[in-house]
């Protein structure tokens, strides 16, 4: 690998298109373009009745027990799908125990979560929820919710044809993955794999050889850059508990396998320009920063600044095109929608 | 009055049209129907360039000092323009001291806050960031947040041009202004008042009469059915201390007149069906006990149920049509931006 990476370097001053179609080539062995089309999800076709659904529900805080968070809070679709935060804020103002990942085109990771404990987002959609320090409710307050307003009944029953009681916590749930299934935002290095040779930057392909030839595709690969296997954080050699807390041992929590002691799935890198702060602490604001520490903890080399900064314009060609999203216009709520709580716990 | 509404009550089941014509002559004098055009605002012109960077900086939860509170937070964009709380969630769980109110139609309001102590939505839109309650942040910080983004430098040099270092907290609010005087809602009453007769069913024009005969227009009326004065809450008879809590004595705060011992300014009910709890308090969420405390509080009227249902029919008719919103795309952070300060006060 180092070899044809070195040559693609050297040759870099000739730029000429059989050096970019060799780097294109290799690049398409271990990345692929997001698709053209919505992805689908397994036991849950995406309609665009359910779309429509999901993202009113994304968007709705009374599914929080305090009427203050929606997904849309920690999933904030104007910065990148995250919220920024070092952890997130919840129910109480309490802190959460990881940094919230970006929404943005998690459909196409392998599993959810920083552990991947839930194994698609319609799983994932039900977690927060009921987290005493994210939404704090409970399944069955949020059905009562639901059923209070009768759009959305009528909208559960558009979506979910035929179901009996369609209006439920596990349609919520689906639909909210529908919408979140849309959330795709294609970027120039897209582009670039689907041949057009303009879309990225010299830097930024010097970057994506370094990417290759280090070895840090052997995590973050595939459609997402990353988001599809686990790997200790620490390979190498462990970063200091400022960045990898000792208290979160991470996927063990999951599998109970000593094997995977502070194991993480490895961070889908689509849209990371955006998404700071970094790792499942949040504890790093800069990108450079980050890929420098992954460098040294994962594949035990030292980067220069020049060479952090050549992966930076690499990643900065993640940076994707939102969707347009026109916000959605919400039920108001009834004499049965239960009043939002933001003293009481579930 | 009283004799005109009577008359028009009584010629319901004829439904002449020239008793419409009567009861709309009367409506007009007392209401003005939503202009078809954005509101000129005291000095600031409304452009594209500061609507667009506005919406940005309205939905951008940098704004605080925690970074989680966004303008639209409080007044979301979702749920009738407000957070149908019972008073807002601010900075460590802290609760706001009134209901917050929408931020529709505001820029036609004469002037804002319950008590009317901003004299325009740019007055307003600093109260929140700086108060310790909510965004909890300084202008100080709120300028070296926006400044440590060159796309953002760039939007305000655009938005406000030849002035020198326009990326100031005054622009700031100015940007907001002019988003928020974008977000009228049509509703079938301008409809009707613009003399589409089959805008308001019967049970709207009864309440419509109602509102007018009973007195409720003395103080809710203009383009806002509301918005526009100062009255004291409990003219007749005080409502309980649950509804007016003793320790808020309005606009007394602002004018320390013993005469604006818990005056407020009138409510402007556009969208008002979509705006509960109700009152200042944020106490009552029925729509029509809220107009039943209010016909006994300010009019001395014990309003039958049928009445009370009358009216809400009219209110029901003040729901507007949301100008559709696309999300905005904010600007990535840089290492000069301020980091979210969840525990801190400014």
């Amino acid at each position: 690998m180092r070899s044809l990476t070195i040559l693609l370097l050297a040759s870099t001053a000739l730029a000429t298109s059989a050096a970019a179609d060799d780097l294109r080539d290799y690049a398409t062995d271990m990345f692929q373009p997001l698709p053209s089309t919505i992805p689908a999800v397994a036991d849950n076709p995406v309609t665009d009745e359910k779309i429509e659904l999901g993202k009113m529900l994304f968007f709705d805080p009374r599914v929080s027990l305090s009427g203050v968070f929606s997904c849309y809070s920690c999933h904030n679709l104007t910065t990148g799908g995250d919220d920024n935060l070092e952890t997130s804020v919840g129910h109480g103002w309490q802190k959460g125990p990881r940094n919230a990942p970006t929404v943005l085109n998690a459909v196409l990771n392998e599993a959810q979560f920083w552990d991947g404990r839930a194994e698609d987002l319609k799983a994932q959609a039900k977690g927060p929820v009921q987290a005493g320090v994210e939404m704090a409710n409970t399944p069955e307050n949020v059905e009562v919710m639901l059923n209070s307003m009768p759009q959305y009944v009528s909208l559960f029953e558009t979506a979910f044809p035929g179901e009996d009681a369609p209006t439920n916590f596990d349609n919520m749930a689906k639909a909210i993955e529908a919408f979140e299934a849309t959330l795709l935002t294609p970027a120039p290095f897209d582009s670039w794999l689907n041949g057009d040779d303009t879309a990225l930057t010299a830097k930024a392909r010097e970057g994506l050889g370094l990417f290759l030839d280090l070895g840090c595709v052997s995590c973050h690969s595939g459609v997402n850059v990353g988001g599809h296997g686990y790997y200790p954080f620490g390979l190498i050699e462990k970063p200091g508990a400022d960045v990898l807390p000792e208290g979160d041992k991470g996927r063990f929590a999951v599998t109970e396998t000593v094997d995977d002691e502070y194991v993480f799935r490895a961070a889908p890198l689509r849209n990371v320009s955006l998404t700071a702060p970094y790792f499942h602490s949040g504890k790093v604001w800069d990108l450079k920063v980050a890929v420098q520490i992954m460098a040294e903890s994962q594949l035990g080399e030292e980067l220069s600044d020049e060479d952090a900064t050549s992966i930076v314009a690499f990643l900065d060609s993640l940076t994707g095109e939102m969707p347009e999203i026109t916000l959605p216009v919400l039920p108001a709520e009834t004499a049965d929608t239960p009043r939002p709580k933001q003293d009481a716990l579930p």
